[in-house]
């Protein structure tokens, strides 16, 4: 692997060498000596169904929410996304919240149409290999949320992101989301040891993302436990206010009740490996309560 | 897969149904009765290169050529492919010998670039589910050879042919070329279980490429008798007049002479199971002779 | 690979190498220049089913019957195979027919208890690496049909074919069954390349079983012909008088009209590639007419 | 999943069930509510090398031993391990430190000549379909490890537990050992979201293996700190006091500090789930003092 000239870690690099921090924007970042934690929708269906998902999720200081207004389906007459709207919203959580706002993109148009609205650009696992794309996104500064296809390898995985790197863009976070196998009870394999190996050979973050990986809502947090234990630098996990309404993936959200219960598990994980979780004190600020900030959210206060 | 509603065979088709044709010039088609040849180089290399390659496929009445103008490679410090020089070469070939040509875009930019050069575009493993690009490819008209991703299921292979076709091109070939899998004593491993299944599923022409297949040149010719033999509509097959130097994949190119012994083992196969090999009449026509078409390969010529 | 004393072809070898004939009994042989054909239930169930199978496939000329006595199924509660009274039904079609019978054994207790009733053992797929009972196959000398673990490297078969030979026994046949995947639209996926790659390694003679590979009736033949076509030495098939009610495996098993059409087929394949099917002439012998044989099988008689 | 009569959960469990606690000898289990540790080497060399091993192990209060007395190796020319000889040595183990003592059987042969000197049979990957050994393990009374196979669905592992189960012993414990895949980058790929699955699924205790699953000594730390937090039952890994000249799996073997750092890091991700490790209180007073237990380690007295 010797032309990953950008990815590996330097050999002059200490025994334990540091994570480099990717930020998001002026008060968020992936990386680092802290854990990350990802929260949202798979996909945005509503300004009311982002904003109480993030609503909740700053709540729990988590200081990033994820929502897809581009969604890669297999089936061209599935539900492909609210497009421009869905981004708009997730524009107007992160000027409510203070919350850094992700999404994926699956093209250059869709690159230039969302660069307005997001923190951070997310590639999936079917776009790991998009060349052209990736090429794209190193052309361009804001961070990139890179998922590990679906068959692919660790190498292989390196090198995506030295695409990425290669143009000028150093900020690339890399995301362990399952892998494709033989067993279809639980959706992917999540596959922990390549995590703990990508810790060993880059010096890039590394998310993992439980949801993807097993597909199933009780699954979720015990896989989110593991991935903090073996050393991943934080947690992508799909949220949905009403888990089993969600027009995407239904069986693998976890409820904003589950979300409480996700951060309060992985806490003591965290210390038992000597880690925090990172929060983002401006965006504690962006909001003084969450009353104020529940204003903007009709349904769930009419629902209190 | 109730919403396959273009791929699927009907189900009023006879017991035996016919394959769709698909037409990539006046005088070309691949699918109906007959079996399709395509060879050529991994890349396009030299206007030298991919005409002598034309002129040796001609002689064996091959009436398509392919050839790589954009490489996607694992790594970004890999030859990326000789670009819009590659695709003119290709046109040369075309004009020179009346040969179909064929050729992987990897971006909707690529697409637009080509359009003038190919009579076919050639969709590889790594962007079978770049949906944005198969959206863009449905849009237009010409031909589209889809390569089944390194890990999808038949029946993702076929949502994204519906991908094409639900946008209004109905020229859609699909190419079995290989799965990942745990031996890497071959390349991939050929999944002609797939290709059998596809004949009875999609009414489509399904060609089989037993050089990425494989990997191995050894290998590639047994493996092209078992996908004639199985029942796919034609062999997409690496053929380069020097492989050893081949810019990319050279373990698995057939030289000249393997071309050769390719067709004397593949049509008595075809035979045995009631088929023979397209001819394109009017390639045979576009120069009358081989040392006509000889002259323009001066290489060749100097060789001889 | 330097271990592999006895299963690699050896380096003073022509070109085309010529592959071990291993016998059955004194007129039958697997291996050669000729194709063999092994047909028979997953499952022995009556003297009449087995009778019927053998006499059909006798009149088609081949000269191999397998039926399991012992079955190894992945729940205890499954039916598990007739056992003793099983050999004995194959001894009987053995002394009627003059066909050689082969069935699975999957412990050493096993193996002892059928020896006198078979003239071949058959490894199952998930013995391939059960080396003690490897190892006791190699210190008798009746023929031992391997089949590839379900994810077995080509390297790992060979070393468990190289078990029995290390301890004296040569007579070695391999089987590609199809291995384990990502795809649940085929019960497995036929690895044709392997087989392509074995017949480069060893000079043992290797079988495909589409049977397995496919999991399903209508690519069984499809199958085969591609298995003829790469260069195997023959095809192990799965046949039932009724498919439907075969006690197991019944959506792969072939009816004995699939077995006549499959004949049908695979002999313009194997002469387009200059091969021919072995003959058994002596159990063509062994009951002069049809009718002698059926006059076993009362069942198929008063079904006339 | 319906025959899973005795592995499967019963429905009127409370949402949170105990796991079934599996006695290896009077004084030590594995499952109920503590975690289980088992250390030792691949393969039995020599007594001097295992009772090093115990000492240590034992100092650190991990209450089991494993070592190979019997080895499945790839190659017939590997080492098989020391057989009759190897099982003394553990013997001689379980005598001086009052450890359960466990190690692999390959056979029914090899069952009943290891019965008076373990208190635990393991069964390995190669051999968890290996239905005759199956119920011959559930014929008797010790307890089992199953490990999953290569490419063993979670569905056919618990149906492998059943066949133990079905014949009349309860006493059976999964391992999870990582699965085979595509990357060869680890050994074999760790499949945790199974161990989440299984531990919804079954009451039976299950561990994971990190170091099978990873095979590299680097990644066994972290994947066993995930296989905590994930809530598997235990822990089973290979240990050795010198690990580079270990005869087998030389590197993926913790040396006797590694297993030391290990304790160390697994004690507080044990807490931070609310679990505790079992410590067999015998073994603990079997011995009064280090010192004594050294008298029998006569090389690492010399050493020391």
């Amino acid at each position: 692997m010797k032309d990953l000239r950008q990815t590996l870690r330097k050999p002059e690099s200490t025994e334990k060498p540091s994570t480099s921090a990717v930020s998001l924007n002026e008060t968020t970042q992936v990386g680092g000596n802290q854990l990350a934690l990802i929260a949202g929708p798979c996909a945005v269906e509503s300004l009311d169904q982002v904003m109480e998902v993030a609503i909740h999720a700053k709540q729990l200081n988590i200081p990033c929410l994820r929502g897809g207004a581009f969604k890669p389906r297999t089936s061209p007459y599935s539900f492909q996304g609210m497009g421009l709207e869905g981004l708009e919203h997730l524009d107007q959580v992160r000027k409510t919240t203070g919350m850094a706002v992700i999404s994926e993109v699956m093209s250059v148009e869709q690159m230039n149409m969302a660069q307005p609205y997001l923190d951070c650009f997310q590639i999936g696992a079917r776009n790991m290999q998009n060349f052209e794309l990736l090429k794209e996104l190193g052309k361009q500064k804001k961070p990139v949320i890179l998922k590990r296809g679906l068959s692919s390898t660790v190498e292989e995985f390196l090198y995506s992101a030295e695409y990425i790197m290669a143009e000028g863009n150093p900020n690339v976070i890399l995301c362990e989301r399952g892998i494709r196998s033989f067993d279809n009870m639980t959706r992917n394999v999540l596959d922990l040891g390549a995590v703990a190996l990508l810790k060993e050979l880059t010096h890039l973050p590394v998310l993992v993302d439980p949801s993807h990986a097993t597909g199933k809502r009780s699954l979720v947090i015990p896989a989110a436990r593991a991935g903090v234990a073996i050393g991943a630098d934080g947690i992508l996990v799909e949220a949905h206010p009403i888990p089993e309404k969600s027009v995407s993936d239904a069986a693998q959200a976890l409820s904003l009740d589950d979300l409480t219960q996700l951060m309060k598990e992985l806490e003591p994980v965290a210390n038992a490996i000597g880690k925090s979780f990172f929060e983002n004190q401006a965006a504690s600020k962006a909001a003084t309560t969450v009353t104020e900030l529940e204003t903007v959210s009709p349904r769930r206060l009419s629902a209190v």
